[in-house]
């Protein structure tokens, strides 16, 4: 490996078992019978863990949101055109997408990345332009990036959990946005988890029976070019991931590293986290997971990640908001956790 | 049935259908794939139709939390002392209660209501005292309360929606405490849908088996006295309910009648949903479930109402704690729905 990947190899910070002990022996002793309020007191306890603190918080947050392009749209793989990436980028920065509204409305930081569309759209206010090149190869015809971007984009990610970090972010977010990347996330997935592409193939943005049957195809074919017997989770990265997943896979293990709470959104984002996890076991254990995507293959690769998505709202769109939905529930959490009073100090018989 | 009660034979308001399909409409205009956001575009959709308006909101959200004593502690059917009772509503009205923490950070209003704890308080700042007696009958004895009882609680519902109406309230939030009252719940709930105790009967604040024999014991013999067939909802509520159960179910009517759409709570405020469904069928559709409870008889509750909740936490606190968990997923439903840009003037290509 390359040495200026040799980040990579640095270790994930630990959990702090104690932090996590105290904050259940807290919610023990908040008014309330004993786990009662479920979900809300693990997210609390979890991140109490992660932060090594009695007051977790998720705030601030900081979504790194990546756009790039997926050669394999020459398949016909999407209901979309790739021209769409583009405009969904503008559409991002000027506030009216979706991902936008929510971060807008959470008090939430977004920093929008453009890691390689098909085309330059030249410079965009509140876009931060990486491009690594005019979107990934034709995956199931060649692979999709060279050595070169497959280290540049892991090291974009690392630099923005970095400035992340310097600003104070106690959570990152990793969002995506490119026509085509259920493609690459499944092709990815399929070849770190050993399932067949029928298992994990489903319709994105959209597509219908045709449509799903060529993506299959697609799937296929690339795994029969790329999934050799001697290429390591990197390589096959290289060959198979979209400069989106990568960079995700360099800010996760990043913050995994740096003990930076990792909130996972979907589909194509849970592909990133078992890239993360094959490189590092340990980073797992600073992630938690936001949704069941509606994609129908989401539910293996959760399995994979023994991870129990919070929220089950069918959602399928992506680009962070799955996580951002979750956000509001982590921050109540939090203030449960923190303001509710015990049972000695509200004076509450306890059974 | 008395004159005091006419107003439960009001109809209900009727759903705006025109209002929520335009919403349906503007949903699939966004710049996301079609249906993408789940569950996210039905509340939007569903609250766009109760509040008959392009621009649905739950602000400002009402929290009535209804606090009472049930008879059938003496038979041993709580894990917790009826004290709790009482100092969870002063724990309420000084802050230290989840309800009160989550009402803070979420900046709900929230009123808290004495509908009758075993003994009087005293005047509580910041809680409403409107006594019905000290906590209801031992429904495995006799009957929960008297005729006057019923009368006055559901009317402390209605005058409680007529207060939140009066200063605009867009949601209402009903919540309950009282030690015992999920065996009066399992109790009205079973003589309603006629299920049998142990399907539905249930550890509420924690029991153990033998706390959860003596509570199915307990909840077959309250329905051995007073299920007969003769008796209407009305009748049977007022043999086996609490007195925050009437409550509820008078502030449910009363919301579907004037056009307030309802967030119902647990596995409690479920019982009062069914029983005013059992009043006026038309009142489901001004129903939203926020939680799947852990209680298991919850499930069957669920399907009798044709109910989805969102949230699957494992809760099984109530006190409105659920519902106000789910208040910030409909305020970015809301959000998304009002602030993302549509295809057109995002200038985003279409499928």
């Amino acid at each position: 490996m390359t040495i200026e990947l040799a980040w990579l190899n640095e270790p994930c910070h630990p959990i702090n078992h104690a932090a996590a002990d105290a904050a259940r022996q807290r919610q023990d002793q908040l008014t309330k019978p004993y786990g009662s309020l479920g979900r809300l007191e693990e997210m609390a306890i979890a991140l109490a863990g992660m932060q090594n603190t009695a007051t977790p918080s998720p705030d601030p947050v900081q979504v790194l949101q990546f756009l790039s392009d997926h050669g394999a749209v020459a398949e016909g793989i999407s209901a979309f055109p790739q021209v769409v990436t583009i405009q969904m980028l503008r559409n991002m920065a000027t506030g009216g997408a979706p991902v936008s509204v929510m971060a807008q409305a959470l008090g939430v930081r977004l920093e929008i990345v453009n890691l390689g569309t098909a085309t330059d759209p030249g410079e965009i206010a509140g876009v931060r332009s990486v491009r690594l090149g005019a979107g990934t190869g034709n995956i199931a015809r060649e692979a999709a990036m060279t050595e070169r971007q497959l280290i540049d984009g892991l090291n974009i990610g690392r630099d923005g959990v970095e400035r992340a970090l310097a600003t104070g972010a106690k959570l990152l977010i990793c969002g995506e946005m490119g026509i085509g990347n259920t493609t690459s996330a499944t092709a990815l997935a399929c070849a770190l988890l050993g399932e067949e592409p029928a298992a994990l193939v489903g319709p994105g943005t959209g597509l219908d029976t045709a449509g799903i049957a060529r993506k299959t195809r697609t799937v296929s074919a690339a795994l029969a070019l790329h999934l050799t017997p001697d290429a390591a989770p990197l390589e096959l990265m290289r060959r198979l991931a979209g400069f989106d997943i990568v960079a995700t896979v360099g800010a996760f293990l990043t913050a995994a590293q740096r003990g930076l709470p990792i909130l996972v959104d979907g589909f194509i984002m849970s592909s990133a986290a078992i890239a993360t996890v094959r490189l590092q076991p340990a980073a797992r254990e600073w992630m938690l997971f936001a949704t069941a995507s509606a994609e129908p293959g989401h539910r293996r690769m959760m399995a994979a990640l023994a991870a129990q998505p919070y929220l089950d709202f069918g959602l399928r769109l992506g680009e962070a908001t799955g996580a951002l939905a979750v956000v509001p529930l982590l921050r109540l959490a939090c203030a449960l956790h923190q303001h509710t009073a015990t049972f000695a100090e509200a004076g509450v018989s306890q059974n």
